[in-house]
């Protein structure tokens, strides 16, 4: 999909009559926002002086403690070389991402990635000219020996490969996974090969079922970038998030940024430091989590119980999404326009793909809609599903 | 100056015993901060739901209409086809240059600017491997015979001339602005030639002596790309500035800054639009209006008290910066240590330029220190100046 039909699709998936399982909104309303409010409030009443001024490139030093305290949650603390002074804040993890494009990336170079992956780093990459090349993932994630032969591909091809970038956990679309036992050997074949890592992790926080698992960068002093971002654990809204980097590489990343948007916006950086330092945001963040694991048990009950044989998906301890696989002869991107005719609203799979495949694939989000409403749209999804088998029985293709 | 000698610089000029005349802060504590604050919080407590999410990637629709009713303080408006159809929201004016630079700059592309011009910008029309060919000024801004010439130059040498680049009004680091009928000549010539106009106006209502002038934007229909800023009518740190762009060039920067930060900040433009719409913000403006007249009488009548024969500079009628030409002789980057030692903080000339030359300039920005700090500030650098001359002539060359 292009950005534009993505922007189309939004659009017609924000209308009141059709549930959305598209956007990846988080729930911010699960935000006690009098106290928010307040604390706003005090912030520029007290602080305004410095919080609705410049700051410094890599971004306030306040926030970037924090960020360690917060990145120390997944294991990435002093022990493995993590300190405030190699933190970049972003606008966003989305900047993050670009950044590393901007310093990395030349034309053809080619960056691995799962297959599927997040369609904002797609584009990033795409934008910088580099060629991703998909490794395949299956319910445990991104499959080691896949990874293997995809490099000796690539040696053999003559072909300069970045990094691999990678959302080790609560996969975004794929709703999966890595195990411990596959972040080893990630991070062990990488290593081998002399490749650097982009590790994404927007959602590490929002596990259902365990305690957060270590982040690859918690294992290793060497060799990965680590991105996070304040999205799902606090707002989307203030557009923060951060990007640590190995020290030679952080000035480049705090110059390219100077350069884009000369300092991140201290009013957005003063409201995370305040909300970690004064709010009770670890009882905040099991709020979260719960909220988002009675949707993700609300479109799996809803999965289980409307769609018809044939039908496959994750089942995701964690994050926003669940990767559903069509049944055979499916197209998902062809079926848009009978589900938002049905009032449903999801994104194909060819958005998470930078090489057209994905057509038998979609990812629904249930990260923001209620779990009745969440319900529903599976119902009429499952509807589609059986509308477009119904079709194809008869005329022997589907849409 | 490299990026990290200004950084280095800054560092040095953030010492409390200097008086920092370098950096370009707006004085945002003129801000009434408690009734900022109280707005603040009736903000999220009221509209945290979508103050604190995502929005488009164009920016919020209640925001642009806002920045067209700004735009129209200055002639932008309805007749000359504005509209918030067609305004990018930005993080910050950076963002708007880097934006504008990703979607019209190739490599070996020439962009016209001021000579001295825009720091950042020059740095965003480098890092897109543009040559920046300067068009002098006098004290009435551009000169549009030069900008004639320096068009037949580049036709004769066969390059390719993407567009030019101006700060017309309270220019900075000039501080000199350009007056009506010279606004009309720049536009004709560059109309004739085929020339986009890049139109930059961060200090356009902080005129001291008269009502705003036209802009550029606002003479003509087409062949203007116009940025503006939040930061010194509001905060800078909200980081929120636009583009008005051509409605077929609109799409590729929404495109490009979705690529590059998803959506600007929420939280900042909710603040912005919450400012504009229930605070006193023509009041507030007077008022900056008055502290930065004030530091500009101070800044000028310390020059005419202190300054040693052979010094020139501009007298700004408007915005934040003075432009200062030394006697014969002296060079404003070797002569930095000194001046710091002295405590006092200017920026040199060179940062302004993209060929090297400036040396005997620098920058004085008056709009952050309270007048007494300004005037004590200029007594110091008259005196690194006297300095430097007796250098020079005891031993023929300063420092």
């Amino acid at each position: 999909m292009t950005a534009s039909e993505i922007r189309a699709l939004f659009a017609v998936a924000s209308r009141p009559e059709v549930v959305s399982l598209a956007g990846g909104s988080p729930f911010v309303s699960a935000l006690p926002l009098d106290a928010v409010g307040e604390m706003m409030g005090e912030l520029i009443a007290k602080n305004g002086a410095s919080a609705l001024q410049y700051c410094i490139g890599q971004g306030d030093l306040a926030l970037r403690e924090i960020i360690c305290e917060i990145m120390a949650l997944e294991g990435i603390d002093a022990r493995c070389g993590a300190s405030p002074d190699d933190v970049v804040v972003t606008t966003g993890a989305q900047q993050a991402l670009d950044l590393v494009a901007r310093v990395f990336l030349d034309p053809g170079d080619v960056v691995l990635a799962e297959g599927p992956s997040y369609v904002g780093a797609l584009g990033v990459f795409q934008a910088a000219q580099a060629d991703v090349v998909h490794v395949p993932m299956d319910d445990l994630g991104l499959i080691p020996s896949a990874l293997s032969a995809a490099l000796e591909d690539m040696a053999k091809a003559g072909r300069r490969v970045k990094f691999l970038y990678t959302v080790p956990t609560y996969h975004n679309p794929g709703g999966v996974t890595l195990p411990n036992e596959r972040r080893d050997e990630i991070i062990e074949i990488c290593a081998r090969a002399g490749l650097l890592i982009l590790e994404d992790n927007p959602y590490g926080l929002l596990g259902f079922d365990t305690e957060p698992l270590p982040a690859l960068r918690s294992r290793v002093r060497e060799g990965i970038i680590y991105l996070g971002t304040f999205s799902k654990t606090f707002a989307s809204g203030v557009r923060v998030g951060w990007i640590l980097a190995p020290h030679a590489v952080r000035d480049k990343l705090v110059m390219a940024s100077e350069a884009q948007i000369l300092c991140p916006s201290m009013l957005s950086q003063s409201a995370v430091t305040a909300y970690f330092t004064t709010m009770p945001w670890q009882e905040q963040l099991k709020k979260f989590q719960g909220v988002y694991a009675e949707r993700r048990d609300a479109v799996l009950t809803a999965l289980d119980d409307f769609m018809p044989a044939g039908t496959q998906w994750t089942r995701p301890a964690g994050g926003f999404y669940v990767w559903l696989t069509l049944p055979d002869g499916l197209d998902s991107k062809a079926m848009v326009p009978r589900a938002i005719n049905n009032r449903v609203a999801y994104v194909p799979g060819t958005g998470f793909y930078a090489d057209g495949t994905g057509r038998q694939n979609l990812r629904l989000s249930y990260c923001f809609p209620p779990p009745e409403r969440i319900r529903e749209g599976v119902r009429r999804l499952a509807a589609t599903i059986e509308e477009e088998q119904a079709l194809r029985a008869t005329f022997g293709v589907a849409s």
